[in-house]
């Protein structure tokens, strides 16, 4: 059997002359079904192999977010970059879960849980960096050329497996990530529930403290809104900026006035990212 | 009290240096508070009157589907063009409704109903045509050029207002629009439901019955996807371009294969619709 025949298709629609495609498939790490979307670009129908972005979506989200919302696909059929959609988080009736938002289901933080009960599906970290990929490498016609972005708890996603893998991507960017999960209410909670009480585990899941130690540059780039509601609070760009200054990575991050936390803004720039990272896929 | 005064925020975001804004209104014509959204290009606020496209949703939507998923503000902050969203139809606890998904709320077919409980509510006709634009004439920083488009019951409404009122629009176009409705399941439900059993009185509202016997000519495009599931039984185009043909209407109409009936096709084109406004808004 091959890992074609691991994935099951859910819909397909044509879209911009290339294939948006959601399947499931049963997650090993996560040990549950999980569901992803893939934007497959004109080019990988023509036997070419196309190098793939990875994108991580917020609290809440599921695959469906950036793909209907953030207009990127126009961009990626372009420049041929298929585009991978995963979960926020495990899935199922069996599946832990909490009463609120920013917690459990549609909230993995992108961690590998150690803390029951979570521990027995919490595995985002492991299936994105390893799983998945290795899923969509055997199954679709893209190469092993990856690039990682993603927005809010997926944008402190994006920085923290890029940091922590750099070797395995050519480039990683954000839109209002949670930058200091560490200090910021909503990664407390997190990392307090699927980590425990003990804040040294913490620090290899906080862009900043990554940063901040960093000997290896991947290229990134970060993009703000100005007038988003979460800045102050729960984002906390400066901490970044300060990590990187202090390490000097050559952080590029952009402070936008006047725009928010939506796919509004996520779509007004979203462009910019995929033409920085087709740069570094190029490489 | 200025017309400004009769519409009250719903919510703002800023988007390709422009603004998408909500906002609720109380509607004389239809006789209940209703939604819509706007979107205002960055030239709108540089003192400069700008043109408007009115775009009309499909069966289920309301003011916020085309906003969020056809990409469409990209081209209209480009061009200088404001996108006017209104609600799919009258809304609220006293408005009558159906249990089926395709007959009252999600789907005033953009006429002025004649029986009873529809004729209450139920004048979308009238709000699209006169009650909404003086709205948005009187309200926002925009001139008395106006285009019309629309996705599939809007697509029908984009068509049908389009030509009963060419004097008030520069162009019309349309995604997968119910293109002969007296004789689709959709049209013939709803027709029945809004305007009685007699026939005569529902050719006022079909696209090709109107193109058919049209003097004048506003500039049209139609684009539709070839893997439309609703294509055969309950668009028609074949009906359109009939239509066209018998009366010598200039009829843009493009079948594109692979694309179905969702807003991943809508995307997919959005941009040829803005272009092709723009050039005759600009006339």
């Amino acid at each position: 059997m091959t890992a074609e025949h691991l994935i099951e298709s859910v819909s397909v629609n044509k879209i911009f002359g290339g294939w948006h495609k959601q399947y499931s498939h049963q997650s090993k790490v996560l040990n549950c079904p999980m569901q992803f979307a893939i934007y497959l670009p004109p080019q990988a129908a023509n036997g070419k192999k196309v190098p793939v972005l990875y994108w991580l979506s917020g609290l809440t989200c599921s695959d469906e977010n950036f793909m209907q919302k953030a207009g990127a696909m126009r961009v990626a059929a372009e420049l041929g970059i298929a585009i991978v959609a995963p979960d926020t988080s495990p899935r199922g009736d069996d599946v832990a879960d909490d009463e609120g938002y920013d917690l459990g289901k549609g909230a993995g933080f992108y961690v590998n849980a150690t803390q029951a009960p979570w521990n027995k599906h919490y595995q985002m970290y492991d299936y994105v960096v390893n799983e998945l990929p290795a899923l969509i490498e055997a199954t679709f016609p893209v190469s092993d050329k990856r690039a990682i972005s993603g927005h809010s708890m997926g944008g402190h996603g994006a920085l923290v497996i890029g940091m922590r893998n750099p070797e395995r991507y050519s480039s990683m960017s954000a839109f209002s990530p949670i930058c200091h999960p560490v200090t910021a209410p909503w990664g407390k909670k997190a990392f307090t529930a699927y980590l425990g009480k003990d804040k040294a585990t913490w620090q290899e899941y906080d862009a900043s403290e990554l940063m901040r130690k960093a000997t290896t540059h991947l290229p990134v780039k970060v993009d703000q809104g100005g007038a988003d509601d979460f800045l102050v609070e729960q984002l906390q760009p400066e901490a970044l900026e300060a990590a990187a200054k202090a390490s000097g990575y050559p952080l590029i991050l952009d402070i936008h006035e006047g725009y928010d936390h939506s796919y509004y803004f996520i779509s007004s720039f979203i462009e910019d990212h995929l033409r920085f990272h087709a740069e570094h896929l190029s490489k």
